[in-house]
């Protein structure tokens, strides 16, 4: 299923013989194993052959052993060696602390640590909200997990989560220019992580939660955002609900159907099925199934769960009890965010004209995409190499830009709205269509509008 | 008491007449109120007028208020602004979270972020040791302190500590390319920050202890260093310990004395001193007399503070008590590190030929140092408006990379003599004498000797 990727490149370095077609070959050794050649570069080259770099996408580790021992395999070719490209991005860490001003000398020194650093040190002590001017707290945030639910791979622990908190951590400084720091925790105890991340706030500006499993999530969050006086958002919940929003809103466009109207069937009641059913709700959505594993949540039935039983009241008006399946027959919008293949070209084909559908579970999405598109108007999913990805990275560093700028404590739900809203209006009329219903995560402009939206929508929640 | 220093750099923008002797006299002025004048910039001119920034050091506040004044009081002169250097200097903090690779396109984010770091994360869930090949664990440390005893200002508390933490950082990457993270606990419990810098740990390859309070100080890093496989180095007692070492191995070369000869008092049994005496006795030091508020510590007393009473076993073998000053009567070495202006002259003159003083009460020493030199052979304080000042920035840095370069998880006390011993044999022997006992701190080899040191001692104490 998987297709080759970038995330799955390696580098090979090959001894070849010196003849103008050797180049060509390697090449197409590699393609011959499904590999897609991205680069090759002669490093040395000599009377009696030449060194070779060849760098190519594969599906994963035994696909790239694959493609070194076809390599191998060629007359006169020889391996010296294979590097797994993205092990070697990771190598030392991604990420690096530095200084905002050199201290070179005896005076720099002097006010950058002792003993000028004192006279700052009780400006603040005078008037602690000084710290969000005098330190970087200004302009920092934690990037918090226990390493509970870390992307589709569960519960790895902190240190095996670090690598990814460490990439959220470098896209926020990318997109938004927001310095994130990694806090791993080595507990998943609900009341130890919100007095850890209490404890540690006098550094941050604001909490970004990360892969902590529901429902758990649900409570350290509720929790921190009564007890801290910076914002925290969970963004498995409120970053996955702001890009579907956004995407929803022109597919909507795209099928010419108002929010208000359709039947929209919302697959997995965790973190982001949760946050995605709130967040529509806010915006108008009226008639949302929310279906768990067992099939569609309504007020008939009693839940052991909180959540599931508030889903139970506030989604479902006609009471509807049945599958998954039998939910999607006859609905308008489709939106997954729970597990692999548990939708048929079939079940999508009987939905309503025009449908939508968001199949975002990661790597393998609840329908085949490309069987779905055969009937849906819309359809979009979590990976990049279909179109309409809906990513996380559109929201979150605006988002918090936002929230640093305006210096808001709370967030509230008009702020959510705002942001997906702003990620919307970034794809232009005149470039709207079936298959480009959100912008490129490259599109430097999303972030900046997304804060933008936050800092308006943060000063007219003031007033 | 205070001089003008850069800590307590003004920067004032004034609008001056267009003649040609007005910088001077604006110079002049400034000078009169005993600022020293560093810089002196026209920023605009007209035919009518100049605007001119005129930068210089004052002893504070006041003094600045004063210089202001004195300007604004000259024929033709108008202060627009008056800028705080150091203040500046903080603004937004003073560090930055990067990125160490560019995320610039699609097949970078698949590296950095998903799909691929989740191939980099499983490695580390098998493997948990390569943590610290692929993670920013491999060259991070945390700089942890509860806000309790920050410089000399007491207990400020953890946001207004962050811009010493801040500042230390900042030197740690400066000066030896570690990354160092403040971590400013709202919490004074001694429990609570054990508990609290385990669950953080996963991040970090090493814990740098700051401005903790004794003697929770002592627990806490003893509770970490036995519950920790990183190294646990609490800076205020070992970076002055290994510091003052070194100062005292040069110091005692220039007039020709051993350590296990001499007699030293302490002055100052909290953090600092205890180290102090604890690494000097490591070296060889065998009469050492620790001196308290209530002055010598002996074995003819019980001590409710169990330091005191192991102190009271360890050092003072002729079992001598009285008070500092009669304590300090015929000895060859007084290291303070204690409390301003406790000692006069005639203290100091009573002691032994070529006496050795180092008052590093800071910023007012335990006893003048112009005096004490009129009878001492060497003096050294911790300020850097007198010679020799004995700076923890001279060890923490080095420690630091060597303990990571190492992957040490133990601090062994040879490592700690061996920094002393580095940093000592920077001085060359004809560079040494009185003024001149231990190096710059912007010696750029300082840090790279002191770490090969650590790294040689971690691997014979391996052995």
């Amino acid at each position: 299923m998987a297709n080759p990727g970038p995330g799955n490149s390696i580098t090979l370095r090959l001894e070849a013989p010196a003849n103008f077609t050797a180049t060509s070959e390697l090449a197409a050794a590699a393609a011959r194993t499904g590999a897609v050649v991205t680069g090759l570069d002669v490093v040395e080259s000599h009377h009696s052959g030449m060194v070779v770099d060849l760098t190519c996408n594969t599906t994963g580790t035994d696909h790239a052993d694959d493609v070194k021992t076809s390599l191998d395999a060629l007359d006169g070719v020889v391996v010296r060696k294979v590097s797994d490209r993205t092990f070697l991005m990771h190598l030392g860490g991604k990420l690096e602390v530095v200084s905002r001003e050199p201290i070179r000398n005896r005076d720099d020194l002097s006010r950058a640590y002792t003993p000028g650093v004192a006279r700052v040190c009780m400006a603040i002590a005078e008037n602690p909200a000084d710290a969000r001017a005098l330190t970087v707290k200004r302009n920092t945030i934690a990037v918090v997990t226990d390493g509970s639910a870390v992307l589709g791979l569960g519960n790895i622990g902190p240190a095996a989560a670090l690598p990814v908190m460490e990439g959220k951590a470098a896209l926020f400084k990318q997109f938004a220019d927001v310095d994130a720091w990694p806090v791993c925790l080595d507990t998943q105890d609900t009341e130890e992580i919100i007095s850890i991340v209490k404890a540690i706030a006098p550094v941050y500006g604001g909490v970004n939660l990360e892969d902590i499993a529901a429902p758990r999530c649900f409570e350290i969050e509720a929790r921190l955002r009564d007890e801290l006086d910076i914002p925290v958002f969970h963004d498995d919940q409120h970053g996955t609900a702001i890009v579907t929003l956004a995407a929803l809103t022109n597919a909507l466009r795209v099928v010419d159907k108002k929010i208000e109207d359709v039947r929209i069937v919302v697959s997995g009641v965790g973190a982001a099925g949760n946050a995605i059913v709130q967040l529509l709700q806010a915006q108008g959505a009226r008639n949302i199934i929310a279906c768990g594993s067992t099939g569609a949540i309504h007020t008939g039935e009693t839940y052991a769960d909180p959540h599931r039983q508030e889903l139970a009241k506030t989604t479902n008006p006609d009471g509807f009890s049945g599958s998954l399946a039998e939910a999607v027959v006859g609905s308008d919008v489709f939106i997954g965010v729970s597990a692999p293949d548990i939708l048929t070209g079939d079940d999508i084909a009987a939905m309503a004209d025009n449908a939508i559908v968001f199949a975002m579970a990661n790597p393998v999405p609840e329908v085949d995409p490309v069987v779905a598109s055969r009937t849906a108007a819309v359809v979009a999913t979590g990976r990049s190499d279909f179109p309409n990805q809906i990513n996380n990275v559109l929201a979150f560093p605006g988002v918090f830009r936002g929230l640093l700028d305006a210096g808001v404590s709370d967030i509230a739900a008009p702020m959510l709205v705002a942001a997906a809203q702003a990620i919307a209006d970034r794809v232009e009329p005149d470039e709207l269509n079936a298959s480009y219903i959100i912008p490129s995560v490259f599109d430097p402009l999303v972030s900046v509008e997304v804060a933008e939206a936050i800092v308006k929508a943060a000063e007219s929640h003031k007033e």
